[in-house]
């Protein structure tokens, strides 16, 4: 599958935290940089997620600000 | 300013476009991996994005979507 | 590769508008019914997206508002 | 009440899952396809959302991705 | 219509701004306070929107970040 | 910092709740006004987010719906 989004960091899962209905996925991409995910239990689920596992993080363009000091 | 978007990623500007309302903004971040944001053009002139800033890449937990090969 | 996203709607491309930075991509999928995109010009060529070909319109859960009469 | 939002689906809600602040509602679209928002749940209270329900899915153009294979 | 979005700040159009494929609306709602909005000329053209109408901004609890000094 | 966010609007929290992973923030903005945050547990304890506090509610115009009646 190939999609439109212009992000898609590769990395490592490093932590999985489930909560009640949303579950919060920490990757490590390059760099040492940590990417948070929120997104269902349900989809931690069926992608079957756990620490050490590669994944990616994907970004919709129109989802990233800019901040400048 | 202190935000709660959990993905703060530092980087420096590598190229700026301007649309007719929309611009795209590509950050270069550790690693030499490229972010494109899609802010609007005031934004980017409000900021004063030009090529070589230093600058970074904010997003929302929520809006991280999880790829598995 | 698989996704975290809650919804994969196939369908077939109808119509694609670019513009200056932002194109829309109107995709029919089950029942007839449209779904419109708006991504990178970008993103649209990278793909090839051209009328009449096969495509997902992938939403996350959490982009998703629920509406009543 | 007219929305700017581009993709309004009609529906009807099939599961409501509430979770600690965070509700899963998954709606049956045409073609038997099935719709998930994640929303508030003091939003699902509002809205009264029960199984059986008529009710739409809407999301912006801005927040759908696409994929081909 | 009833939507499940938490924010629905009323105001009056101030500004509409067409690009190629994106408007920049912006009203002023209680306060004096503007809100720009993103989104595509069709929806713009559909609602009629023009200077000096009663509109409403709507936004989902998920895409509100908060900051601090 | 500054922010490319087009919408960021001052007020006060007025109430704080805390889920298994996702808090509901409520800010009280200018003309009595509520807008509500969905951010994540680890955002609100990181900035210490407690009623009474001054903060600011930042959205960007890409998701700014707008409505009329």
């Amino acid at each position: 599958m190939k999609i439109s989004a212009r992000n898609v960091l590769e990395g490592k899962v490093v932590k999985v935290t489930k909560g009640s209905t949303t579950a919060h996925i920490v990757l490590e991409i390059a760099g040492g940089i940590k990417v948070t995910a929120a997104i269902t239990n349900e989809a931690a689920d069926e992608l079957g997620l756990k620490v050490g596992d590669a994944a990616k993080a994907v970004v919709k363009a129109s989802d990233v600000l800019i901040a400048i000091d």
